[in-house]
């Protein structure tokens, strides 16, 4: 047998291309049966090399959650950006520098942020009104129609807001286990922002509905009355969506691969180098991460039974069934599924190789 | 009032020198006094600058959890550095390079590693046998005192292996809750290496005993019998150390800005920039972070009933008392402590600013 990784001398996040570009695929089919606008979210990748692969695809509309964010692509040449991140007002001269030559969308969510952004911006701004569908983490709350009113009416006197359109995101989504409650909490949400849509209709004819989270672009078939879908996730998915049930394991595109380091035979527990400060400290339903065999190359086959039971800075210990154990020495490369892939690639970011 | 944070416009790490020099004289003076050799770990700053503050008060030896991180410190002129991790056969080749012309320390806990160093070094190594004295996340049982024999004699066979001693984490002391708890901790895992150190010296009469963690360290007055003490996170402690009880605020030398985004009055809660990309995932006993007022400067004065209630990638959501809510206003900073500095401070490596 060949060895399939013969330079990996540390932990290494590995992107396998094909998978993401089925993905990306897969939900652009969906979202075009609708004529739903897909404005992926970049906060997964964080990569100018992957945002590429979106543009291949027909893909020029993004959404990503800082300013930083938004500074890194527009530099790439990315002209159409949705700062999806309640607006952080210190920040107003590099989104005053974008605006310049770029269409930068913010969220706002309140009169004040709103007074300050008619004071402060340069150049027209794109706004969306942030609303909490149940979620509760951020957003006028969707129900608060007067307070949404009021706020896109303000944006009529002044020149450099122009009002988009009503956006949110599902993450109550997260917490489902299953389609049935993943279509619950879409619907429910999408009827809420339906009404206020009707609301806003005859005042701003072209006002749209944003709407995120990549279970509910996962599960569901029918995005007819949703304007524009803004997952992230999906470009790799990981463990925590398989637990919600947003894909297969072989729709997973994100692996990372560790070096084993120690061997604990009395309680059948690897040591490897894998920790927090690769898969940050994100634990799903059982566990820090599922792992797999890449002694024959890229895997997302989860191995029963042996998972990463903990993790420290460094160290990740990995809890075995008995053949994997045997099976695996010190010194070879097991696979991670990382619970979190937004924040294993964030961490991962010049660890990174894409195969294709 | 002035504006003490005039040009901070994202999540910024600050760090307090004085309090950092603080921390590290504090240890320093009570290891000289039982002639404990200071080799501090530099997992929680990872900075270069940093490293010459310690410099500078004299010490040369330092900890480091990677080869990685051992490159790092060699290329800025280090010396004698002992990589405290597994040590990862993956990276012998820089770990050859640096032991040219650098004392280069390693942990061993198995034959097959110190077969393969025996064959594939190529200059002098230190070696360190890696005990568990109750944590049990990796290294051989201490009381297995034959199995550490058989490694430290087996090092005499090969020239370039040098048995340099007996090395342990006492892990456990995390879970402590009291000085008396690590007190016992520390105690009782100090009895059973000085059994090893004794059943070793006929042969090896300059075996040393390296110990680490920060709450014994903080903790301890004596440490008598203790060759070598390895800490690292007292650099800057954090809020998990409060809650241990190593530390007090006010020689918290590292906290993190945040611009708040949007407030809820409602659930008295405030939107943060300041999520998992920055502050990793760790949950203390209570909550995800301490907040401080810091309209008036550096501070780690945590507010009564006001806490980090969770991170999503770049939000934070803040549980506020009545009056720090009412304080608050959109576009100003708070100060969060953080529950784990070592993992904030390697997120914000490139947003961090000192003050002197």
């Amino acid at each position: 047998m060949t060895n399939p990784w013969p330079n990996i001398t540390s932990p290494s996040l590995i992107i396998d291309k094909k998978r993401v570009v089925n993905n990306i695929n897969k939900l652009s089919t969906k979202f075009k049966k609708s004529n739903t606008l897909f404005r992926p979210h970049f906060k997964t990748h964080q990569s100018v090399k992957i945002g590429n692969w979106f543009r291949e695809l027909g893909i020029h509309q993004i959404s990503v959650s800082s300013v930083e964010m938004a500074w890194q692509f527009y530099q790439a040449g990315w002209k159409d950006i949705s700062i999806v991140f309640p607006f952080n007002r210190r920040e107003m001269e590099r989104v005053n520098q974008m605006s310049t030559d770029a269409q930068i969308n913010l969220l706002i969510e309140d009169l004040s942020t709103l007074a300050f952004l008619a004071e402060h911006s340069t150049h027209a701004l794109g706004l969306f009104i942030k609303t909490d569908c149940g979620y509760h983490r951020t957003g006028v709350d969707v129900e608060d129609v007067e307070q949404i009113k009021t706020l896109a009416l303000e944006t009529l006197n002044h020149k450099n807001l122009n009002f988009k359109g009503v956006l949110a995101h599902f993450g109550n989504t997260y917490s489902a286990r299953s389609a049935a409650q993943i279509k619950a909490i879409f619907n429910n949400g999408l009827a809420k922002m339906q009404r206020v849509k009707e609301e806003l209709l005859q005042i701003f004819p072209e006002v749209i509905l944003s709407i995120g989270d990549t279970p509910s672009a996962s599960v569901m078939d029918n995005f007819n009355g949703v304007d524009e879908m803004r997952p992230g996730n999906f470009v790799f998915y990981d463990w925590m969506q398989t637990e919600i049930g947003s894909c297969s394991e072989n729709q997973i595109a994100a692996i990372v691969l560790c070096p084993v380091v120690a061997k604990h035979a009395s309680r059948k527990e690897l040591i490897i180098h894998g920790g927090a400060v690769h898969f940050s400290k994100e634990k799903g339903d059982k566990h820090f991460g599922a792992i797999t065999d890449v002694s024959e190359g890229y895997s997302t086959i989860s191995i029963e039974g042996t998972y990463l039971k903990s993790l420290s800075q460094e160290h990740g210990i990995v809890s075995c069934g008995n053949n994997f154990f045997d099976k695996i020495q010190i010194g070879d490369l097991i696979g991670v599924i990382p619970i979190h892939s937004c924040l294993t690639a964030n961490l991962m970011k010049e660890n990174t190789i894409i195969i294709e």
